[in-house]
Formats: C-alpha cells, structure tokens, sequence
C-alpha cells in the first residue's frame, strides 16, 4: 500500500511504497492533472493552458483514498485524484541521472556483424493480415533501425503498399518514388557502381527524411548486395576509441549541400553525430558525395575533427560493422535514416539490377508500431 | 592582391589580403578540392571519400599563379587550384566565436507586434508568372517566418498549388490536407473557438512538419482574425529577461503527445527551445494541448522549468509580440512552423469560417528560394 506525504510548504508531495520514493511538485501534479476539467476524456488532450494554473499553486492536502492519490491543490481549492502506477510512470524524480552524451533508450539495441544470423523480416502477407506480425516487425525496425520484408508481388509502385502499412510517403525533389536502375556494362565505368562508401541518405535536407525504402523489382546481376551499417554502433564505437573525437563529430557541425539538377539547391548545416540536449543519440549524418566545405569548426579544432570524420569514416568500413543482403524481386528493407547507414556492393557480368525507392517518416511509424501495441495489451 | 604563405611544417597555408588574413588547413584544402577527379564536374557531388586521402596530406608548395592560389599536395604531388574568393567566402578561421546561446543567422530578422504594418505579403498570380517576385517571397519568409498570399482562386485544395510554388506536401494521418470548418453556433460553446492560445501544430510529430499552409475559403462570420508570433523573438525575450529560464528550456526535453483517433499514437521527447550545437536557435515548440506529462527535468529544476515555461507563454500572450490579420477568401498564410506560433481568434454572431490547411517542409522551400536566387544571379 503506497503511503503519501505532503512536503511542509506544500510544494510537493512524497510517494513512497516498497519499490521506492519519488517526489512531485505541486505545479507538476497539477498541470497534469487527469480529471475532465484538464484533460479531454475523448483524445487527452490537455483543456488548459499554464497560464489558467494560478504561479502560487500548493498542495493543500494529500492523503491515501480507496488506493488513489488524493490531492487538494490551492489556492484553487481543487481537488483530483491520481493513480499512483499512473504516477510511477510518469515519474522524473531521477531525471538527469543518465549516462555519458552518446547514449541509447532502453528499446534500442545496437548491433554490429553479429546481426547477419538474424536479421529482422516480415513476410509481406503476414504484415498486412496480421497485427501480432506487423506489431513485432515494427518493434525489430525500431529497435535495430532497419527490417526486410520479403514476399512482395514484384510490380511497379509496390513499395507503397508497404509504406501504407506504416505510415506515409514523403515525396521531394526526386518525387514519390525514385528509380534505382542499372544495366551491368562493363564499357562504361560510371555505371558499375563499385565504391559506394556506406551512407545516410539526403543529409542536405532538413529535415532530414527519416525513413528509406528500398525495393528489388530485378536482381539478375551478379553481386549488388546491399548492406546496412549501425550508425549508433559506429558513434559508441568512436566515443570508445577516443572520447574527444566523438565529441568534435557531435559539438561542431558539418555541412552538406545537393545542387544536381535544375531548381534544386539543397543546403544543411548539422553535426554528424547528433545529440538530444540530454546526451541521448539522436542521429547520424555521413554521405561524402554531398558534404560541402566544413566551416563551423574553429582553426584549432579542424585537423582533429577530419581526423575524427576519417575514424569515423574507417569504422563504417569495417567488415566487422556491416550487415551484408541479397535483396531478390518482390523483396525490400526499410531503415531508419537517422541511425543506419546503407550501401551497395558492386557488381560485375550481365544481367540487370533495379530497385524502387521512397522515403517516409519515423514519426508515422512510431505512432503505428505503438497504437498496435496499446491495441494488442 | 592577395598573397599565400605555407607554414613552416606545411600544415596550413595564410592568405592575407586587404580584407585580413585567413588560415586553411592542408586535409581541409584537400578534401575540397575543386578540380574534376575530386567533385562531379555536371552536380558538384564529391567523387571521393576521405578515405582516398593520405592521412599525412601536406602542403609541399602554394603560390599565386594568374591571380589563383595553386597549391601542390603531398604525399600524393597532385597540384590544385583554389580562386581566393571562394577560399574567402567559405574559410572558417573565425569559426566558433559566435554570439551566446540563442542567435540566429544574419539572414532571419525577428519581430514583434512592429511589423503588422507590413506583414509580408505575395499576389499569386504575380507569384506563378514572375520569378523575381516568388523569389522576393520566399526570401520574405525564410527572413520572417511566416507570410500571406492574396488573389487566389477560391476552390477546394487550391493550396496544393500553392505549396508546388515551393516544394512538396507532407502527407500525414490527418490526410494531405485537413479542414478547419465550424459553423458559428452560440448554443454550443465548443465550437466557438475562444481562448485558443498561440501554438505551433504538431510537436508531437519527429520531425515536426516544418511548413505549415492555412487557405481561407469562407470567411463571414465576425471576428476570427489569425495571428502569428515569432517564437525566436520570444525566446530572446526570455533570454533577456532570465537567463536561466531559456537555459532550462533549451537545455531539458519536453513530451508531446497525441493520440486522440484509432490507430494513432504520436509521442516526441524535445525541448521547448531547441538550439544547434554552436547555440544557435534552430526551433521552437509551443503546444498545451499536446503537452505531456514532463519528466526528463531533475527535480531540483522542476519548479524553475515550470516557470519559465509559464514566462516564455506569458510573452507569447503579449500583444506586444502579436501580428494579428483577417484571412478573407483566396488569401492564405504560410508559417515556418518550426519558429512562429500561430493562434485564431475567437468569433460570434453569424455566418462561417472555412480553412483548409497543409503541411509542407523548408527544405524545398529554401532549395527553390536558393536555386531562385542563383538563377537571377
């Protein structure tokens, strides 16, 4: 039975059971308050504004009813009761205790070579027909940063359907899908695509699209493999090796630039390495066919942040790292563009190799993964 | 004329002119070299990687040859020239002595209620026909954050037009577009619209739309002016007044949630006043109704961040701060939602009030002003 206590001043309330103590202000409590006058019951969204919240709320009173938290708030004289599970979830008695900048939440896992023996797939007709299946296969991509889905009809514009049963197409320059074809011509250099260095894709828009799909409508050429890097890996790796690289890659911005075709002149200015204001991972930018000259890096500062961009660089090269894949017709991977890089393998000999793609958005796919969830508890 | 100077162990090189002197590093030169084999001559895109550098790159020799900077690379004895002026506008050796937390760049102008005399304003058919006046708007609202358009036809989903004048559509659970309809009925209070504080849409969303379109259809019911306010003017204003209150806002996340129809769960974790590594101001968000419960503020801030959040909502509410202006049918207005808070105004008596609205992103929106600019270069 979790015991309440109200703090002298009435400026903030102890909850306290066999799990712990965990303390909330009276101005929290009350602007997080559950009852219909705060929050709509339909939608939850909140019915006030802080500015409806007189400054000099208190807590009034406090006590245990019926295994609620009943509190009196002044000087409105309003009275709410709280859930006190509700209140252990919602609890930041212990924020700002986090680890070192460069770390990860609870529900990601960062993964290097290891991953090959199990790399998280969908069967494309299990995903439309079963939640229990999309659910999971949405919770491997957000967990791992990418996921491959095999068993797609192999026709035109396909990838759509796949987009739809997640979120929504983000369309740009290059359109709602864009065309990924080669013929192998061993006359022509250009087009053997040897040397595709592992990348994120756009890093010249902001934002940034935050998810890729790719999806193999012909695969007859030898080679062409795809692979996936973990870009948080990459930057954990990095902060291990040499902690004043990672910070140089994260507290100075690099800038990236795509001004390839007519009317289109994209420009961005970020870190490659991005932090939340809490030192959470929050992305990862690295694409040299698009970096425009870096000059938000002080003098004394420059030779060590391309030292640290060329480490960087190297351990995105390192086999040990990568997560190498055939992808056949009727076949696709999607990944989360923040975080994992991808890239083609060469290829060589005849026959021909074309992928469809489209990017869309996490947002979209977090909001699906977890309303499956909610609906499936 | 300007002159070049190797340092002495051939890491750097010093170009002085009448303007000053500016320092370059050796790998930096290298790496963005300007000649054929290093970037795409047709896109600009860069042909190599870091990795095909020699991580002991040197000057060996610079000189002025023809007014250009020739400069010869070892190990790899590969000679290249730079034009002084593009050495100029894209040296960094100043970098990093920027203003406190909290600048913008030179080309954003902030504002309070001193511009609603001349709100920035484009005709749209003038906007379609003549480069020079869409570029002269855009410019407009990248420098303000928001802007309005006049003279468009009145007909359901003529915004889209709109929105291909800059870039492309962000389709999300709320459709391509959303209606912004009520039907003036004082026998129910719920549609009358008062007291719906300046916001900005979606923060729950990651990415956060960065462009959001409100179209004006019908527009006969009295009152329901919209009005904008620029988020990066009320963050300064903080900053002015508390220091440590902008500090707590940018420096802690809040949460963000809506999850109000099926299948929709949308949660983001971001501060109030989201700064770039080097402090700059990069985004506001600025939403009660979305607002989650926070906790990822310590405990010993709590207190502090609720007040300073309950200061940033009370400059916000400032009618110093506010733009205030009358949508009639076929006028739209465009906000950089990433920075200017938008709000309407509640309305009585009879008639109606219908918008449609969209969202779209800056990144094509500054592709299409910059290709613009350089076009009419």
């Amino acid at each position: 039975m979790p015991k309440i206590d109200r703090s002298a001043d009435g400026d903030y309330v102890t909850l306290q059971d066999q799990s712990g103590t965990l303390r909330f202000h009276a101005i929290w409590l009350r602007d997080n308050a559950q009852d219909d006058l705060t929050r709509a019951p339909g939608n939850g969204q909140k019915l006030i504004a802080l500015r409806d919240i007189p400054p000099d709320t208190s807590i009034a009173d406090a006590r245990m009813v019926n295994g609620s938290v009943e509190v009196t708030f002044a000087p409105e004289n309003k009275t709410v009761r709280f859930d006190p599970d509700w209140m252990r979830d919602n609890a930041y008695d212990q924020a700002g205790q986090t680890e070192n900048a460069g770390w990860v939440p609870g529900d990601i896992e960062t993964w290097d070579n290891g991953l090959v023996a199990d790399i998280p797939v969908g069967d494309y007709d299990r995903l439309r027909a079963d939640d229990a299946a999309r659910l999971r296969w949405l919770d491997a991509l957000c967990c791992f940063g990418f996921a491959k889905v095999d068993g797609m009809p192999v026709k035109q514009g396909a990838l759509f359907d796949l987009v739809a049963l997640f979120g929504f197409v983000r369309e740009t320059n290059y359109g709602r899908l864009f065309e990924v074809r080669t013929q192998v011509n061993p006359t022509n250099l250009a087009y053997t695509g040897l040397g595709l260095q592992a990348h994120t894709d756009n890093p010249y828009r902001d934002p940034v699209p935050t998810v890729q799909v790719l999806y193999c409508l012909e695969s007859s050429a030898a080679g062409g493999e795809n692979m996936v890097v973990d870009g948080f890996a990459v930057a954990q790796r990095l902060r291990g090796e040499n902690a004043r690289y990672f910070d140089l890659l994260s507290r100075h911005c690099a800038r990236f630039e795509y001004a390839g075709e007519a009317g289109v002149c994209l420009r961005s200015k970020r870190p490659v390495i991005e932090l939340a204001p809490d030192g959470a991972l929050r992305g990862v930018r690295f694409n040299n066919r698009s970096m425009a000259p870096p000059r938000d890096v002080p003098f004394a500062d420059m030779a060590d942040w391309y030292a640290a961009l060329r480490r960087f660089g190297e351990i995105v090269d390192d086999p040990a790292m990568e997560v190498a894949f055939r992808l056949e017709p009727g076949e696709a991977f999607v990944v989360d563009n923040t975080r994992v890089l991808h890239a083609r393998k060469g290829y060589s000999g005849a026959g021909s190799r074309w992928l469809q793609g489209c990017y869309a958005d996490m947002d979209g796919l977090r909001s699906t993964r977890d309303s499956l969830a909610e609906a499936t508890q």
